[in-house]
């Protein structure tokens, strides 16, 4: 059954600003508190959030097999679990309800009022219980820049980097909406040229510019998924920042990674923006030298151009701009991502997250962490308001946005925007 | 309010073996599926399993706030979010109910035919659902010998591992039960001398002797937990065998830690044994040189003397016990543990698990993975029926076996056992 709702000519009866990232072609889902203090599931057209839970109990989706109680639930992941032809069939309906030419409830001003609430009345939820997060490290320019900084520019890459996706487990409990802000966390660093190591704040917290993938029950253990069925069990993707603490990392993740620089927090934009909607926007994986092993080999498109910014608001001054990037730069694509996790038989279930790592381009501004912007604290980041930035300061809010266009449509993922607050005390 | 149920003159109604693991002033907690294929939580005497979802229906815990169907779910996870006070109470009302002199069930057969059930008509399921699990590294006879066979025997321990308990994150979504069999994973190695890697199964599977504890809802997001308080906030314990592909941890770790080589399974002992229960058998944690930070400075004795013992059964043959060792070899104690995980403010929820690491201890027979009693490979471990091992062998079955004993009583754990199964076809 094909997608029908990309038609980049369909508009929508609710207002669309032609620059916003929520045209009648996105159709993203997430969870919110509307102004009743009720949880529920929804999608959003333009500045207007729409009330799924609402809208089934209405009758609008009955010719689709659905419990009655799918979207009156405060996580995603039961909906996610019903699988890939159940949310093409609820997007295309919902495309169908609200194009323009479709009266039912254009006309129906009761059924509006009950369904319909603007994006300001409203208050976005994390979307989905995540069971398991795994972060990648997927960007060759990325890993190159974090190699020749702290290694050996020759030998900027580990052997491993080029014949797997490698990737280390994150943790769930510490993933943030949109609007959460977060304390700069305290630990332990070694001084450069101590010999015992300190404790207090951390002095170098970071952003990293991500995005991540939201899955669906896809194996049972000790069954693998193939990279050419692994798009059947991605939902959709979202906005990420990996937020890291540089100093406390450098001294705890010898032998076994990173832990407490990356657990204090995570966050993410609400709307999860399905495969579906990325589908115009599908472009090839870089050229992988040397051709990585039979399992990790994928015919067809799997990547996507999404254009990726990321910027530094100080507290009382207007943003900058510090990084443009694009998701397309990623080496190693999500179909790759998922198969290499499962080929030992691990299993993923509905509402685990999947990072990308962060995705740098190849030019300094598409650097996607202050740690390169700044080259480990080196170089200073210049902001609007004249200040200067190595690392994030307290009361400076990082915002991260993404978008895909063409000459048709713009389909994006509005933001995720995180203020980093004192240490708690 | 003290814990009574630990009075080791005390003898239950419901028979039990001197040498049982589950004596009446044992009292673990779990989850398991009743001959009528209902999934209740339960408690064990001797070999006898207690429905105390039936329990509380027949109003035996009627003095304790409970709601209703506290125990009629397929997790504990609601009832240890009710707090140390709440599990206390519980177990001390079944310590009373199965008290000798107590008839009130004792001489009651309709209500005694409900609740209780022989250990082989049910089937143990996994006890909570498990949101987050972090593993550490906290022996130091392992870390020491890891690092010897792999480093310089010298600087065998990392310059952070004494002044940190070194940890990192696992998969929750591969976490079974005893009893589930596990595929020989497949996966990337990089084999001795080659300069290309190569597919296939893992020919190093290997266990890892650990004990895991299981944390309720601890902290929100930004605040850190006191090593004096984390106690608290630790619902009991579980043995553990986190399985490892030492070949393919090899190739993939750098460097971000252990991914594939560990998340294809970890085993856990399906009956949680509180705090309360260890009681009795706490000891002081080994001395810790240097003096560890303030945030992990704590007072008391927070270690436990738990003997531990791993054997290994090939198909058709007896078991061989190939080590013993002891919970109180750690170097860092679990309330170490839990205030450094949450001192940058990661928040700890109700289900949580954390892994010890590989307990080993100072003599070549306490090592608690074959990876140290093999060396590296080098040698070989000869087994009852004459057969030899380096590391695991298809048809397998590791059973890992933990109890605390003093003059009085003895309180254990049961076993957690896990056959290896070929790779999955």
């Amino acid at each position: 059954m094909p997608d029908t709702t990309n038609n980049p000519n369909r508009r929508s009866w609710l207002d669309v600003h032609p620059t916003s990232d929520f045209p009648i072609q996105n159709i993203p889902f997430g969870v919110f508190l509307t102004p009743d203090d009720v949880i529920t599931i929804g999608t959003r057209i333009g500045n207007h959030a729409i009330d799924l839970g609402a809208l089934h109990q209405l009758g609008y989706f009955d010719e689709i097999p659905l419990t009655d109680d799918i979207f009156l639930q405060d996580t995603l992941n039961d909906f996610i679990s019903d699988g890939k032809k159940t949310w093409r069939l609820v997007r295309n309906r919902i495309g169908d309800i609200f194009d323009r030419d479709n009266p039912a409830l254009r006309d129906n001003k009761v059924h509006k009022d009950i369904i319909i609430f603007r994006m300001d009345e409203i208050e976005m939820q994390l979307p989905v219980q995540i069971g398991d997060y795994t972060d990648f490290y997927s960007s060759k320019e990325h890993a190159t820049n974090v190699g020749t900084m702290f290694r050996d520019p020759k030998n900027a890459l580990m052997p491993n980097w080029k014949h797997l996706p490698v990737a280390y487990h994150g943790r769930s409990s510490s993933i943030i909406p949109s609007g959460i802000p977060v304390h700069r966390p305290n630990g332990q660093t070694m001084p450069l040229g101590a010999d015992t190591p300190v404790f207090g704040p951390s002095k170098r917290v970071d952003f990293e510019l991500e995005m991540a993938f939201i899955t669906t029950d896809a194996n049972n253990l000790g069954e693998p998924i193939s990279v050419n069925e692994a798009e059947d069990y991605i939902f959709g993707v979202v906005l990420f920042n990996d937020w890291s603490a540089r100093d406390i990392q450098k001294w705890e993740y010898v032998p076994l990674g990173p832990f407490l620089a990356k657990n204090f927090a995570s966050s993410i934009s609400p709307w999860i923006v399905t495969l579906d909607a990325l589908e115009p926007f599908r472009v090839a994986t870089p050229e992988q030298d040397p051709k990585p092993m039979e399992y990790l080999q994928f015919s067809g498109k799997k990547s996507y151009d999404i254009n990726l910014e990321v910027s530094l608001q100080p507290e009382g001054a207007k943003e900058t701009v510090v990084c443009k990037s694009n998701f397309k730069y990623m080496y190693w694509n999500m179909c790759q991502q998922l198969a290499h996790h499962t080929v030992n038989g691990c299993p993923v279930n509905s509402g685990d997250m999947m990072g990308s790592g962060t995705i740098s381009g190849p030019t300094p501004d598409s650097y996607g962490s202050m740690l390169e912007l700044s080259w480990g604290g080196k170089n200073k980041v210049i902001l609007n308001d004249g200040s200067e930035r190595t690392f994030i300061e307290d009361g400076d809010t990082v915002i991260i946005r993404g978008f895909c266009q063409n000459e048709h449509v713009r389909v994006g993922f509005g933001e995720v925007s995180t203020k980093l607050l004192p240490p708690f005390k």
